[in-house]
């Protein structure tokens, strides 16, 4: 039997994710959106739409269930274009998994197009378990089709501090580390910048080592930052800094056109 | 035995709560402030931090354990300064209290002035518990002390749609009714806004019915805004659209000195 769930706002609960996606193609759903179909309670000859994650969104027909399998035929497909910018979050582990998770939905509800933990001196943990990166994709899915996203975030674990250097030595954008002692704000740098590709740079709940940070001064395209006035958990930090970052560059790119 | 934790990043971790301060006075922290202070093994004749919560910050020592309580000795007062703007959240009541307590904290870390929930017609639960806002001030506590902050917010409850209106209809200073659907982004409001006081109107998670958006329509200080593309859950929409007023308020005033 179905569950019944409150009157959904947004048609956007019509919204299923299949990796495989083209046009004239029926798919199978996975049982997760197998079971989120029947608790929208929707019926055989329904039209809903499909998305995979990588911008490709679909109009497609719910044909039944057959044998356990939720059959779905695609149809047109819809032209989406992707943001014209990428922010990305580059957090150190956290200690407590939860609110990793939490960083997970709220940073891809608010448009990031990466969220990427790294270990750090200062990390109680530094490894990831299949099993968490398994769950964040869940979230991932849940929280794009709750705000609409159909360019799905890319989930990055960096399995040691020099991949995590390496892939920082080579970003071709402009890197904001953020640090509460520093009376620089963000905002400050934001007016005058011209780049397309951010990145947020975050340390663990212990902050960041001396030896790391000077690993970072050697970087000439990293900025030092403080977000706010006051002293923000490190995972706060990463979501204000999105915010801020989403929230300018929608501004720019809103007024450009 | 005190519990052993990692080693404390911030001095901010020697910092307590006691409602009544005056220099010169003894006086004994409630037992959820002594147990931090054995946690953060704290030993007598250790010099700490009380903090009052309505901006009053003193310098203090631990004079030690008696009859189970804990006596401090409140000594020179530290001046500080209010901010110089006030930002609000007022939220709809959200059905999950667990997207609550995270909002009070959260908001609480980036500084906001006060967190007001009110029933709305979409609002599954239409009353807060006295537990629950129990629980609140707890959250508020250890979030000022996480961030540093002396000027606690206020935790609002609004027993009626119709209480709330009559604070929304009084309210001095600007109201951003965040809404999706809307064109106008929040951020192209800011660049000409002179108001020191603000309010950020969110809905709960099943958003404003028609008649409680045609209220909003008439009145004349309530700016109805979009924040960033894509839908925000309701807690995020809230945090997301604070943060851009801080972000906006602190950089103003910074450059203003």
């Amino acid at each position: 039997m179905p569950i019944l769930k409150s009157k959904p706002l947004f048609p956007m609960s019509h919204f299923f994710f299949h990796p495989v996606l083209r046009e004239g193609k029926v798919v199978i759903l996975s049982p997760e959106e197998g079971f989120h179909l029947e608790v929208e309670r929707i019926i055989p000859q329904s039209p809903i739409m499909l998305c995979d994650g990588r911008g490709g969104l679909f109009k497609a027909l719910y044909l039944g269930k057959r044998d356990q399998k939720h059959l779905v035929e695609v149809r047109e497909r819809i032209e989406k274009v992707p943001p014209p910018y990428r922010v990305e979050i580059w957090q150190g582990i956290l200690h407590a998994p939860a609110r990793m998770d939490w960083l997970v939905e709220k940073a891809t509800e608010i448009g990031v197009s990466e969220i990427g933990f790294f270990p750090s001196e200062r990390s109680v943990v530094f490894q990831i378990s299949a099993h968490r990166v398994e769950r964040w994709k869940k979230i991932v899915i849940n929280a794009c089709k709750q705000s609409g996203r159909v360019f799905f975030p890319e989930i990055r674990i960096f399995p040691t501090w020099e991949d995590f250097l390496s892939v920082l030595f080579c970003f071709k954008g402009s890197v904001f580390w953020t640090d509460p002692t520093e009376k620089v704000a963000l905002s400050n740098f934001l007016s005058d910048e011209r780049e397309r590709a951010f990145a947020l740079l975050v340390g663990p709940e212990g902050g960041f080592t001396e030896k790391e940070r000077e690993t970072f001064f050697t970087f000439s395209h990293i900025h030092r930052v403080k977000l706010l006035s006051g002293i923000l958990r490190s995972e706060t930090a990463s979501l204000v800094g999105a915010s801020l970052l989403m929230g300018f560059l929608d501004g720019r790119y809103a007024n450009s056109h």
